[in-house]
């Protein structure tokens, strides 16, 4: 046991530097700190006391031996048991640990106490909201997404909250729809290019690019990894038709799950193939419609009724399946769960691939010319922006 | 019931086209139909039989109507139950069926044959195999690759079966690794960059860009999506030390798993969070270092100690984790998993990222220059581009 030596905690604390970048700094200081068997136990100012495991400590020091300065990356292995408890002391209000061995670490009272055990920070990045009856979609000026932080912060938050969010006022440039999403990050490739144009034309390899009207789907299913978001900026849209459509598949499936149980058991644990071929691709990958968590949380929405495979199930499976896909597709298409607009040229849409599915009614090409242009973001570059833009001044 | 109308095989079968560009054509011809209830039964001549739901011939029928010529996708929609039996006659031993509409079906009998219900294809994608103690990688030169299907494919069958595959005796060309990958699918951008230079730099962001030796690891485990497949092409390898380390995770993994279960249930159910940030990036994800699906099958490793996040567990897991950790750790530093060796100019070393992870010994960068370029690919395409090159000519 070693007993902590306590000093004053000063009023204006050393920040000492733990690697971070978002703040920890307003936090309380430490008044106490006891070494003892297998635990430090730290108090602070405001009450709270937590008991760290010694090798919690030891890997996390962040001096320079066991953090590297530049890169901020670990350096330390925790390959040898920690069973020695250090000294500790508190300068500034501060910790110290003089550890057996004599190595040294600093550690910052408003950092333990944001990583207390069992303790979770604040989150930036806002919990998913299903849509109401009434849900209306976030809309941010092109201005104000590219003229501060605070346009851009409302977007992504939006975007992550309710799985789709408009941006307006747009410029009718093109590569536009690039510039914006190379903001966030690299726009993601798939066997449709990094960056695609949706307008019917000859020879089409994909129902987007023709004039038919699109049933409510998701993009690439039959990739391990589909798409996470997707960005679709309008440039023209004069033809007549044309409206998009949108849903929110997890409260659909949420409904189904109340509605209908089976149903969704059946969607949810049954792998079926999405598979797309041509000349040069042959893509395919078993998962069923619905994914869910080891707790049952669903993660995900597969639905694509055009690159769905036949059925490898047995017979007396294939029926049921069918009825819940029906029930599925149903309630996807009623106005409870459906959202229906026109874009407008410089309107840019964007939602979550793998929760939101879109279409489009049909249009009459012979009527106005309608163009589209889309790209894909990956859901990790856009919560590290909305970290990032987060962070303290 | 409707009995069917038998019509004499002919030798000579006339395909029909069923909107798929792999083959079905040797398969067997019809000698039997009948539609009876909710079932149609078909008997193929080498003495199969199966029993086909209605909603399943309906969902697959191939006609212009039902499916786009072009992009060969469904246009039809499984909306409304087909509960009355078609009309069922065999011509040239494939199946043409009436429904009750009027509408037709024609089925390729080699294409029902393989798509039996409950049946599966023979598998063009190899199945997983752990390394053995005497593992050695699959060479492929440079000019088989690039200079024939068979030499692609066996480099492609390689890396799906073991994780990690070599190329030899490529040219010394900067971005060869670049103009390699793309064969296959386009590069996987991440934060740093679509194509990354490892030798050691001044200010480096990450340790690969140091001269010290790294310890195995998986690259970005802080994704959710991490990369799949990464290729690491070497330019130049003149620097005492700097060889490459390479670890067969699953392996690993089901060693641990059967050594200590409790340590690999531990690991593969105790999210912990992963972290990188910088200036303009802040990207963490909370993701268990084994992955396991809903069956308990291993399907992903995550292991990377620099950018291992501090734990945010109660206090009583941590000690464990961390006991589970170093365990884990050892079974992969361990002879019996691991394997060594220098990379030589013209090399290239591909392999999942997901299952194997990489590592190499420090070097001495006044000894000499030390030169690898990489990308990444997704695992869609390599099985993607698999499929397509075992299509038959």
């Amino acid at each position: 046991m070693t007993n902590a030596t306590l000093s004053e905690p000063a009023t204006q604390r050393t920040v000492i530097a733990m690697g971070e970048l978002s703040t920890y700094a307003d936090a309380p200081v430490l008044t106490d700190a006891l070494a003892s068997g297998a635990r430090v136990t730290l108090c602070w100012r405001d009450g709270a006391q937590a008991h760290f495991p010694l090798m919690w400590l030891r890997d996390n020091c962040a001096c320079q031996a066991c953090r590297h300065t530049v890169t901020r990356e670990r350096l330390y292995l925790p390959l040898t048991p920690i069973t020695a408890a250090p000294q500790a002391s508190l300068h500034d209000g501060n910790l110290t640990l003089v550890w057996q061995d004599g190595h040294v670490s600093d550690f910052d009272a408003g950092w333990l106490h944001q990583r207390r055990p069992g303790q979770e920070p604040a989150p930036v990045i806002p919990a998913r909201r299903p849509w109401a009856a009434d849900f209306a979609p976030t809309s941010v000026s092109h201005a104000d997404f590219a003229g501060s932080a605070a346009g851009e912060r409302a977007w992504l938050t939006a975007l992550l909250r309710d799985g789709l969010v408009l941006l307006d006022e747009g410029p009718l440039a093109d590569e536009e729809v690039s510039r914006l999403a190379e903001r966030i990050g690299p726009l993601r490739p798939t066997n449709f290019g990094a960056r695609f144009d949706v307008r019917s034309k000859p020879n089409p390899n994909n129902a987007a690019y023709t004039a038919i009207g699109l049933a409510l789907h998701t993009d690439l299913p039959n990739w391990r990894q589909p798409p996470d978001i997707q960005l679709l900026y309008c440039l023209e849209n004069e033809a007549e038709g044309g409206e998009s459509i949108f849903a929110d598949g997890f409260a659909a499936a949420d409904t189904l799950r109340r509605q209908d149980p089976e149903a969704f058991r059946i969607l949810s644990e049954t792998p079926i193939d999405f598979r797309f071929q041509d000349e040069e691709q042959d893509i395919t990958t078993r998962a069923p419609v619905l994914s869910v968590d080891h707790d049952g949380q669903l993660i995900e929405v597969r639905f694509n009724n055009w690159i769905r495979d036949s059925l490898r199930l047995p017979a007396h499976v294939i029926d049921a399946w069918y009825d819940a896909y029906r029930q599925f597709w149903q309630l996807l298409h009623s106005s409870e769960h459906q959202l229906e607009f026109a874009l407008v040229p410089g309107q840019m849409v964007a939602f979550d691939n793998r929760r939101v599915l879109h279409g489009r009614r049909a249009f009459d090409p012979s009527t106005g010319r309608r163009h589209l242009q889309g790209t894909y973001l990956d859901l990790d570059m856009l919560e590290s922006r909305l970290r990032v833009l987060s962070r303290p001044d």
